[in-house]
């Protein structure tokens, strides 16, 4: 019989699994939010994510349950579990991707590199970190954010306070993360698959460059990683994926800090904006291999097809019509361009779609890429 | 507006579109012949591509209309061009597709080389063709074929008795086609797309190995190619291209005879089994180029990853179970093989998926491929 994976969550990332599931004989099928979403090709259901009915009703159809997204409450994933449903990553793994300030305190106790941190419940408890971290910090909501959102620089006691009375009228755990704020030479991420028996692969860690919050550019392998600082990124990402009990795609986002130390500064349990070079870069591409995980095959060789693989980012789309109308143009002038259209809506700051160049020059696939690019947000 | 492609037939040559349809952002649709067929998660509808309403209704939803095969006959062909749908390719190069005889006369008219051929109507016209060859040559029915199915070796007047019979039967044109038999030292094939509006984008050409009238084995680009042969394939194909008016893939399968010419063995207007290594040999695939071509966009760019890519055939399946059964010990054997499997019932024969290797050495990556295989057909 076929393998059979359903997919919660409707967006991009749901939508680059249907190509490795189409090559590799497996069944996929996607519970979405919305009729029309990236995902559509795929999407079996329409339906809340939030309610048990819809998803238990959902998980019958398939041999194994994973996500698009980290954002299923815990009793629907215990609801799932309950009925017997493999569930991958599992939601004690999800629980730590759930909430920042209980990922912070797992990090901490096992030793892991992360920048200071504090849960605070007011202005007071925010002062008194700042007072310890040179007058400004990070603010994060624990929970509910993505790209950007709900994270804020903050240099004064009351920068937050709209935040904390969010949470007092929500009383959503009550608490805002507080982080010092790293300095950073630049951002780095540690992209590794574990299957349920056990076995670890990773791809080589990348650079990402971030703007505004939001992933924008990403080149891999890292410049200047071989060695040293491959080697941790590798041995972090392991350690997390192993005493965390990830399944699937583990992403490690970290800073590479002006003193050569590396902290991680966010995880995420599924496929990642910084692994999307894979898919023309990489023998098996993290969509390949999150399937394979998550079925628990054994992982596929994550060897690059060339020295530089280069993926940028098409944030917001064009200013008129869409991806699709700017095509021609630019399969025109860059025939070498790999494109991916997700097949949204055009908004600004939305991630519609990317490109990737992979070749043996890194400055030159890097133009090649930026003006790919510049069609689609023109 | 996306881009919407329409296939007639549910075939593995419509399921691999699916992939690069995805990344593109392009909407692809299939018209199936049954329930569960291989392009089944993109199957929008299931009818008879005999039925002219059926056709007629199915491209209304679509901006052009493309084939998984070359069967779809002229009049229904004719219905569409009437009813304004683009189709690609088109009736007029199809007829050269469909019908053995025709494809003869028109490749004789261009001056192309093809072996000696003669279309006859009986016992006697086959009789003075033998005599003229030595005895022994090719008898092909003009329409139907694939495969190695209506192909058969004679060296009587008479071997052909029941074809000849079943064709005054039937009244199907009313020859069959008979070829001297050709002593070749290898076969080649060679594939290039071409857009309407002219652009002509070739592969390398590569080696075939036939089994049984079957490919088998693909070995890209064809060892020891480089120059002369590799500029006459890529010629012919660029000649029959343009000079049949082909859009699409276009696929032509060739000898190279022991005396070192190069003739035409066989033509196809689609996405062919000896193109399947460009899925993840090449930087544009077989099934990306075919969208492409049909949808008039700019063809990409046909680099090789690496020196050498051997794709090899699932004939037949595994002897019990499905491919799906064996996948878990090729994965751990092989990690850095890609799997196709396409989602069809095991039969012997029966071409039920194929598996790509690339790689830095020919030697090394036929032996890996080959013993891939053995894990689905045991």
């Amino acid at each position: 019989m076929a393998y059979r994976v359903g997919v919660i969550g409707g967006g991009q990332l749901a939508r680059m699994m249907v190509p490795p599931a189409v090559h590799l004989g497996i069944e996929i099928s996607v519970l979405a939010e919305t009729e029309g979403s990236s995902a559509r090709l795929a999407a079996t259901r329409v339906g809340d994510y939030h309610d048990v009915d819809v998803v238990l009703d959902f998980a019958r159809g398939v041999d194994v349950v994973t996500f698009d997204h980290e954002h299923v409450p815990q009793p629907v994933l215990a609801a799932l579990v309950e009925a017997g449903v493999e569930v991958h990553p599992g939601p004690a793994a999800l629980a730590v991707a759930q909430d920042k300030i209980v990922m912070r305190e797992r990090l901490t106790a096992l030793g892991l590199p992360i920048p200071d941190w504090a849960a605070v419940h007011d202005a007071a408890g925010l002062e008194a970190f700042l007072a310890d971290h040179g007058g400004r910090a990070v603010v994060k909501t624990a929970r509910g954010g993505y790209d950007g959102k709900g994270v804020r620089v903050v240099s004064g006691a009351h920068d937050a306070d709209d935040w904390f009375a969010a949470l007092a009228d929500g009383g959503s755990g009550g608490a805002l993360l507080v982080e010092e704020l790293v300095e950073f030479r630049r951002e780095l991420s540690q992209l590794v698959a574990r299957r349920p028996s056990g076995q670890i692969v990773p791809w080589p860690v990348v650079e990402t460059v971030q703007r505004d919050g939001v992933c924008a550019e990403v080149f891999a392998p890292a410049p200047s990683s071989a060695g040293r600082v491959a080697d941790v990124a590798d041995d972090i990402a392991r350690t997390v994926a192993e005493r965390l009990g990830v399944t699937g795609v583990l992403a490690v986002e970290l800073f590479e800090t002006t003193d050569e130390r590396l902290l991680i500064n966010e995880l995420a349990m599924r496929p990642h904006n910084t692994g999307h070079w894979t898919i023309d870069g990489s023998v098996t591409s993290q969509f390949e291999q999150h399937l394979r995980a998550v079925l628990d095959l054994p992982l596929g060789d994550t060897g690059c097809h060339r020295p530089h693989s280069v993926m940028v980012n098409v944030l917001g789309g064009p200013t008129t019509g869409t991806m699709a109308d700017r095509l021609p143009a630019l399969m025109l002038d860059q025939p070498a361009v790999k494109v991916h259209d997700y097949g949204k809506e055009p908004r600004p700051g939305r991630k519609v779609g990317h490109v990737t160049v992979i070749g043996d020059d890194l400055d030159e696939s890097v133009f090649r890429a930026r003006a790919a690019v510049e069609f689609f947000t023109e």
